[in-house]
């Protein structure tokens, strides 16, 4: 696996979707998340996905130049349209429409419907907290998890988020699948053809399997059982079933439905830190905080206590500094559609290997 | 273990709280939220803590006649402070303050510091339910639980609740720590003198243990690891951090620390459903969702598919009917406050065996 510069990823990404029909300006919001999952070390969510997008694109299952309508607003609550656009570019525009309503009323909340796979969570609850702000995120996705008790893929692994401002020069991260694992971590098993761990995932038959392409048919487990079953229930009520969206099994899915849109439905709720409290006091009472867990005792053999989001805080430091790790896979895809769009991209422009 | 009449508990909690200088109508909210827990079937968070609240009011540790004062009130943002009173009653107490802004303005939050352990966090979200909204609640609690990788007690078991109305007669009901298993299983253990399960906690040195004594000395670990321990990260910030309540090890235990009060965080969003959508449409939509779930294709062995909260429903509806199970230990320690404070309590009025 090579490295590329961020800005060598962000300039071919945004020519691609721009070479697709996305406007500009939103072919470069898209860019940004994109490339800023693998700069976090979260590759899954990636440039690895641009080939589905830009190909669902191609069939006429995303629109590229959807505009994002808003359906009801009343006080601080914001229903939205996605209009079937890539929701990279519909959430980010979501998080604009909310900033000042959070401003003003402390909290406001966005449901999207008509909406796709949208990346890393992660991505907008962090621009919230570089703007001071605490962003809760969560969104429906593709079948992938059956209620406790059943083999059924009902749910997806539908995560929630949420990042909150420190003064650590990084935000305490909070973004889990409620899987066992990400569904993500399955599918690069499959691209490496290697096998998955034993307890990830049933095959079709409701079975357990280590073999991911059987997984990829089947079901992946809900985190702690029946608990992880209440938290992906509790993501498709809010995400699925307040916005509007499709809910549950009607999600599309990305890869394996070519015929049909996804229409995966979001929930932003976004709060403005200084409704709760002065902001220095804010950061005093988080770095304090932070600065307890890192010094509590540990256990053996564990060298170093992490809070959550600094592990891929400090991937970040190193891919933005030594280059982005891409997959051969993937630049071999990015080198298809550069080949189709008549985009130049020199990927043996690599800055280094991981 | 016998069963007894709902308004005989309710009846027997008013009177002591009010007995213990608890103004009597905040007596009564305090007996509601109690006593439903024991008829919920969560009998860890019911009148089996009768005892240890009334004991801290004894000691000067609880404010029977605290008032909930608001602090700051910023938009749709309250900030409260329990003045050290009941957590029950000031905890319903702000949701009556939210209720009319979330009707306002779709979406209303509450932070409540300086408060105590307040029973099940699924009364206040059942509550909301009842009233046709949503309420996401979350609590910091006593220290339990350690940082991946720690094993120093610091989160408490910092559980996440969520109530969505339904036609179905009863709501769907996320309640859940973010521990493997809630304290209260441990403690219950304890007093009936049974070990525990391994893989649910480590002792002081941070070591596994099946003992309930030694468990309750160490800590209880998260649920599913790493994800557990952000959620409650989560939790904590959320409901420590943002309130200005004490945050991790500084929340005062409610059994240990005899000597100091608890100063607990909550944090309430309340998320009007008719803000989002017209009700008629979002029940349609919720029930159908309920139906595809239940008539999901079952693994072997399975009976019954459940939805969240449908097994407590379902408890609760018995409990109603055949009178509620409290321990004999629980009705010992109900019958010494009796004996004190001069409440008449026929201890031999049982209903019913479970």
């Amino acid at each position: 696996m090579n490295r590329y510069s961020k800005e060598t990823l962000v300039s071919v990404v945004t020519q691609l979707a721009a070479g697709m029909g996305v406007p500009v300006a939103d072919a470069a919001l898209f860019a940004e998340v994109l490339v800023d999952a693998d700069v976090s070390g979260v590759s899954t969510h990636g440039v690895s996905r641009l080939n589905i997008y830009l190909k669902r694109i191609d069939l006429g299952l995303i629109d590229p130049r959807a505009k994002l309508n808003i359906d009801r607003q009343a006080g601080s609550v914001l229903v939205l349209d996605a209009g079937n656009g890539l929701g990279q570019i519909q959430a980010r525009k979501a998080l604009d429409l909310l900033m000042p309503m959070a401003r003003q009323n402390g909290v406001a909340t966005a449901t999207i419907r008509n909406s796709q796979h949208f990346g890393a969570l992660s991505w907008y609850a962090n621009f919230a907290a570089s703007q001071g702000m605490v962003l809760l995120a969560m969104t429906n996705c593709e079948p992938a998890m059956s209620p406790e008790g059943g083999y059924e893929a009902f749910f997806g692994t539908n995560p929630i988020a949420a990042s909150f401002p420190t003064g650590k020069g990084f935000p305490v991260k909070i973004d889990l699948a409620t899987s066992g694992v990400a569904r993500g971590n399955i599918i690069a098993a499959q691209k490496k053809g290697q096998p998955i761990p034993p307890g990830w995932a049933l095959d079709a038959q409701g079975n357990p399997t280590t073999d991911a392409s059987q997984a990829l048919l089947g079901t992946v487990l809900t985190m702690a059982g029946h608990k992880g079953y209440a938290l992906a229930m509790m993501v498709e009520l809010f995400s699925g079933v307040l916005s509007g969206s499709a809910i549950g099994p009607d999600v599309g899915s990305m890869y394996k439905n070519l015929d049909r849109k996804q229409d995966v439905g979001h929930f932003f709720c976004l709060f403005d830190v200084k409704a709760f409290l002065d902001y220095d006091e804010y950061l005093k009472r988080i770095d304090e905080t932070i600065d307890r867990i890192k010094s509590s005792k540990k256990r053996p053999g564990v060298e170093e206590i992490l809070v959550p989001g600094e592990r891929s805080a400090r991937k970040a430091a190193i891919n933005n500094a030594e280059g982005v790790p891409v997959s051969p896979e993937t630049i071999a895809e990015i080198e298809q559609w550069c080949s189709r769009l008549h985009v130049a991209f020199n990927c043996h422009e690599v800055v280094g290997q991981p």
